[in-house]
């Protein structure tokens, strides 16, 4: 295990939110190596004292053992200044920290991945065994990924990249492979003779807020499907890999956004929606639409299809949003009905799909939904009802931070849940070709009330689990 | 639904146990017509209010409302004193009830089943619609059940022929019919494709006591496996029916009777072990070993083959036995392995197959044993453990006796729990064939200690599932 993290973005939101914090529980958790040391590079002044001053402000300690561990982070923090841009000055600073095998994690915006990359080259920060780990976005199209990608490899070999996408971080994802692949009940109908369809929904209640200009530029298009949905819609549709380790899986997860049938303009009219939230009231307040001279959407519904022997047939209904009615990331995959329904009516109108419904928020769960039936009161035929069964082993006593785990494999050099190069640019060819689509049919961008499940014309793209969704299903 | 029951064998075992209870149960709660009466006949002599002070002692009145029912139902009740062997007598005493439609019940030894019905019919009490309950045993072997079987046809159509076997009343059952024919993951997997073993265990801390003369007459195989566990066995074995009428099942479940493989000679050295017991403990207790100049066996072990396309190489493993350690009944479908094993040493060692347990001893249940994970919190890769779903929705408040239900089924003419004459000629010639091979082989009848899991022979016919089996398998 690596014990030198540079951390650089040390200031900004994800590493005061999430890494941070995560570090903190590491150590209060004794996860870390003993000489574990944190550089923190920013573009604030500060000096040391300063730093940890400001961080201890924003860092949770609920508890004495949480103190404890935020001072003994605090204590192994060295900060540094450093204008990214400036290879010299990167060289003059960082230089000192390759005496040891060091993790350097770029929480920074992407313009700086290239240049931060060569300073580190230069510094001597990247020579075999030391890491990279990038956060999202790994460019704007398959264009500028792949000059990302062939920057990066510049500097060091792919097996030491690791891409972060803190979806695959969290505990269902783990949960979800453990029951494909260890039960013989999944492996037996994880394929389009039982598997009717796959929702995949991402809602937020936040709005663009604070981030207008990096928004514009991108879009729920490519914010949020190339990367988290289409990483987990790869998890959901890979082939069993032959081992667990991290490039049989990837390889496998390739293979399915290889396999995602392109778009066309004459595709895009029936199996999208764009949409752009207007003003509109959540959880209970008044708040402005977004406004912006470009026409990006904050919306989108996609019916994608996976063309190989799977999924023939199965569509992947992918839906995301800012400023939905609640904040919710599922993936259901719903069975076909059973062939044959033989039971009498009160039942078949109760009757529901066999349903395996994974939650990432706001509670992190597998349910398996079946039909099972109650000694009825009246004595009649064989009455079914739905039932719901926890999957979610261990209501763990804390949950866990989804960047915890992935730091752990990034300083101990495990791969599995990071994104190969080649993912990154099979998912972007797949989103080129809706954005070119989108182009070419001149798809208009449809408003939608803030608070609403989205443009009417999306019902059909939501998921019929979501309770509420304002356009006439039934709530779960 | 007929009002009037002719309970014949009203001061036996069967009636004080279960039958005066359960109709207590159902007038409590309502599920009896306002007009219904009971007809008790015993042999014993008694006046009305001589057999309601008997009565009212051997019957439980947890509260007021219990109690309200039990006077209730005493107030229905008439008790007549009557010889079964004696047709003038019962046609004098009888024929005044043949003015409303009636179900008589033989709770009876089973060589009256046919002078009773005589009798019944002469005293105008079996004209249709009215209908006849029986208990088993239906004969000792096929030759026997058919004669009962034509007799028992001379004097009313199998329509209305209602041959009881309980274990088709309890909750687990009903929810295994709903299971099945339910659920997509249920249909997808139900066959020799995915299915490893079926196991169905019925075990039972009671010794043979007071029931020697029957009992020596029988053996574990004609008293268990004929009725009970065949049943068990053509439930989970059936082919789905079109409909959920009591034909289309019976239908069904006869299908699978008669393609159960008859067993020769030859086989039976390798697909059968006969027990009897010995002295030992049971709960603490020393209790004497079954002794009886018969030959007769208080225990077998059976492993069975259904010779159609869907079971074909699935073997059905069959446990009976007297003076076991526990009291379980329990049948086991048990899935095959998954295909490949992806996931480190640890989980593999816990790897368990997935594995469907109906319990109907002692408590009413239905669990699914799936594969999980937990967020380890070594942080290692993907770690399993099996988990146990409890399929059996309603944590029903009160628990019914299994006679409630069929009780008022017959009364409603419902025949779907019952079965059909020539299911039990189906699962009779099957136990004739092991029988006779029996005598063929001159297989022994094995000794073992009360208050085993049965000879040793037997320890592979047991099921995995079994904890503290005594044969050196795991504890589940």
């Amino acid at each position: 295990m690596h014990d030198t993290l540079l951390l650089f973005g040390a200031t900004g939101d994800l590493s005061q939110r999430y890494l941070f914090p995560s570090l903190q529980h590491l150590l209060r958790d004794r996860l870390l190596p003993p000489d574990f040391r944190v550089v923190a590079i920013g573009r604030s002044e500060h000096d040391d004292g300063g730093f940890q001053a400001w961080l201890r402000e924003r860092i949770d300690t609920p508890d004495a053992r949480d103190a404890a561990a935020l001072d003994d982070l605090l204590r192994r923090t060295h900060y540094i200044a450093l204008d990214l841009g400036d290879e010299q000055a990167m060289v003059a600073a960082l230089s000192p920290y390759a005496d040891r095998p060091s993790v350097s994690y770029l929480a920074t915006p992407p313009d700086l991945f290239v240049p931060a990359c060569r300073g580190l080259k230069a510094a001597g920060l990247l020579e075999d065994p030391s890491r990279l780990v990038l956060e999202k976005p790994i460019g704007r199209d398959l264009a500028s990924a792949h000059e990302i990608n062939t920057a990066l490899k510049d500097c060091l070999d792919e097996s030491r990249i690791f891409r972060i996408d803190h979806y695959l971080g969290k505990a269902p994802v783990q949960n979800l492979l453990a029951l494909r692949f260890g039960n013989t009940l999944m492996e037996a109908v994880w394929h389009n003779r039982w598997i009717e369809s796959v929702d995949i929904l991402v809602a937020e209640t936040a709005g663009v807020d604070g981030r207008e200009g990096y928004y514009a530029h991108y879009g729920a298009l490519r914010d949020m499907v190339q990367n988290h949905m289409l990483q987990l819609l790869a998890l959901i549709a890979m082939e069993p890999p032959s081992m667990l380790d991290a490039d049989s899986i990837r390889d496998e997860k390739r293979k399915v956004l290889r396999s995602l049938r392109p778009m066309s303009v004459a595709d895009v009219a029936g199996n999208s929606v764009r949409g752009r939230y207007a003003d509109g009231v959540v959880d209970g307040a008044a708040v402005r639409g977004f406004r912006h001279d470009s026409d990006v959407e904050t919306f989108v519904a996609l019916r994608a299809h996976i063309d190989n022997w799977r999924w023939a047939g199965v569509p992947f209904r992918l839906v995301t949003g800012k400023r939905m009615p609640s904040r919710t990331t599922e993936v259901v995959v719903t069975f076909k009905p059973v062939s044959h329904w033989v039971f009498e009516r009160p039942s078949r109108e109760r009757a529901r799909s066999n349903r395996l419904r994974m939650r990432l928020q706001p509670e992190e769960t597998i349910e398996l939904g079946l039909m099972g039936s109650l000694a009825a009161p009246e004595w009649g035929a064989t009455e079914l009802q739905p039932m719901s069964l926890d999957l979610s082993m261990s209501p763990s006593p804390k949950r866990r931070i989804a960047y915890e785990r992935l730091l752990v494999d990034a300083l101990k050099g495990d791969q599995t849940l990071f994104v190969r190069d080649d993912e990154v640019e099979a998912a972007w060819q797949w989103i080129d070709s809706i954005s070119n689509a989108w182009q070419g049919a001149n798809t208009p961008v449809q408003s939608y009330p803030a608070g609403s499940w989205g443009p009417t014309e999306a019902a059909a793209f939501l998921p019929a689990t979501l309770s509420g969704n304002g356009h006439g299903k039934k709530p779960s």
